[in-house]
């Protein structure tokens, strides 16, 4: 259900920080679709981008990094949009936090599990919202099959298995090496801990992970392909997945009960439809979700919380959870043994209850950026 | 291409050993559609299923296990099709080995490599041909899996995932304890190896596994769930699969390269159609494949051994190099280490040349025995 805010209510203005290939296609046409939201500045080092897409969004407010501090404490900000490099989430997270800035973070929230605790430590401190901009959160496909799960319509959920695989340009920054938060993990591999967690509803007690690399020049500093089997408590359960940069676009999962089945493939689009199979006791039903827009809903779900006081969800909790998984496999893949996690609680999970729907946007020219794959 | 034998051939006489389910469903009826191959005796300890099944299919040979060498010595049999429990496969099959009678043995071939080198040996030593029931090797959609992979139609393929799930019933043979060939990996996950082995024209190099148990009296003596990864060498590589004997119904692998993915799905049916969809540069095919007889085509292959003086294939080096692999498997669930293979080296992989038709039986009653599954 789309929520209503009051027409009277102000907008939350965001500094879009960092205007690579997401933020062009993605958060800045957002802004089109988030009633409560407003596009204030621009933060970037390439003066054709802040002058191209200043021009575009009619947006005068345009910065270098250089100039952070000075777009922060101009007044004209209540909030950024982290769009940097994985590494750089946190400093940047943490300077508008300072500043008295709310914080809506792209995921993978950061590169250790102590930088995104720092992050939600000074986000606390100084008072001001923090969220990970999981976009699938809002989702109406992904929230559906969290609810089918959830709901026991496949009767106690048994298996999980995923595959995402693309084919990543060579000089992309997601092969940078894993401490700049390179590799499939970071990237890809988040979305599937991060659906498996959510649809299972609890998180994962061991964890282990095989990486392979083809030899590519392009895989000189992360690796190309990470397979992983989650252990999960409870009524015991695993989970796998692989996330590969050097195949064929693959976006799929399935979740496999006592009852039936669900498949959802693609499963982790934006820029495309989705499309939901669902078996149970053998009769099956398939369902396509059009393309949307999956960014506008979370900053209509961010400005909302600053606009009432609520908490934002998916937290800096919800980032950390995967992040420490993520974190888990790489030490297992390095050590080749299987790594214990301690245990994590996380109570609030995604519902139906977050799902807002926007139209799609138009795919804009991209200036000075190109997709991260072929 | 079906293979056409001499109108003037002599069949092979097979003795059936075992007459439960897989037996009844599936190998007495294909007699019918194996025109190299007669049904001449029957053994059992059931005399019920002796009884009956006799007479349905006018076999007046009727043996109980304590009468097994008098069958083999007979005269009136050529070959065994050995389908009984997994931990008797090398005891049956070695003692009609001894009596000069050929073996045609149901996968997994048998419980340890150990048991398989013996097999393999017995056989050499007493000149008779030895081969395992791997029926898709006989079967159009999986045989053009292979060659679609092996022909470079995916470009390089980077990764196999697949999942292989039922809902075994309690009291079941293939809850069995692991030392009497009993666990998911023996029944089901030997498809999956078998699938990304020829699909992949290699032998695993390192594999890693977790098992997990729901705790379900029916899992007191197996695991209910395993996962694994493989790593393959070459062009580093890995593969993926899960098979449980609790969670509803699905037989699906997918390979993904770098110019397209390639999903079966069902991938390992022998009772119903099987499905193939191609993506290759963006561009799907799907291709639904009938539900055909599976098992004649393994008489038939096996009996134009015999008869022709042909090296059977899939051999037993073949059943041996999956066992090799559950095993060290099994060894990696148990320790929770990754484990290494020795290197292993299989020339002769399943082609199209092998691709035989025949169609699909009749569904017949069922004598002292169900389906393992729900």
């Amino acid at each position: 259900m789309p929520r209503k805010l009051s027409p009277n209510s102000p907008k939350i203005r965001y500094a879009v920080v960092g205007l690579g290939h997401i933020a062009q296609v993605a958060v800045l046409p957002a802004f089109a679709h988030a009633e409560n939201s407003e596009l204030g500045a621009l933060v970037s080092d390439d003066p054709e981008k802040l002058e191209k897409l200043g021009r575009k969004y009619k947006v005068k407010a345009r910065y270098s990094y250089d100039q952070y501090e000075e777009c922060l404490s101009s007044g004209s900000v209540d909030a950024v949009y982290i769009a940097l490099p994985n590494h750089l989430h946190r400093e940047y997270s943490e300077r508008a936090a300072r500043a008295g800035v709310h914080v809506l973070c792209e995921k993978p929230m950061a590169v250790t599990e102590e930088d995104c605790l720092s992050m939600i430590r000074v986000a606390e401190e100084n008072q001001v919202k923090l969220m990970v901009a999981y976009r699938l959160h809002f989702e109406e496909a992904n929230l559906k099959a969290i609810e089918l799960v959830q709901g026991g319509r496949l009767g106690d959920p048994r298996l999980f298995d995923s595959v995402f695989t693309m084919t990543v340009k060579k000089g992309d920054i997601r092969l940078n090496p894993r401490e700049l938060g390179g590799g499939t993990l970071y990237d890809i591999g988040v979305y599937c801990i991060n659906a498996v967690r959510n649809l299972y509803g609890a998180e994962p007690m061991e964890v282990m992970a095989f990486s392979a690399n083809c030899g590519d020049e392009r895989f000189e500093q992360c690796e190309e392909t990470t397979s992983a089997i989650l252990r999960f408590p409870g009524r015991e359960r695993l989970a796998s997945f692989t996330c590969s940069f050097g195949a064929a676009d693959v976006s799929s999962y399935r979740v496999v009960g006592s009852k039936g089945e669900l498949v959802m493939d693609p499963a982790y689009e934006y820029a495309g439809e989705l499309k939901q199979r669902v078996t149970i006791d053998g009769r099956t039903r398939e369902r396509t979700f059009p393309k949307r827009d999956q960014f506008a809903p979370e900053l209509i779900g961010f400005s909302e919380c600053i606009l009432t006081g609520a908490s934002p969800e998916p937290s800096g909790w919800e980032g950390l959870a995967d992040v420490r998984v993520i974190r888990a496999l790489y030490r297992s893949a390095d050590s080749g043994q299987p790594v214990t996690l301690e245990p994590f609680v996380k109570a609030d999970r995604p519902s139906l209850d977050q799902e807002l729907r926007r139209p799609k946007v138009k795919e804009p020219e991209l200036v000075n950026t190109e997709a991260p794959s072929e």
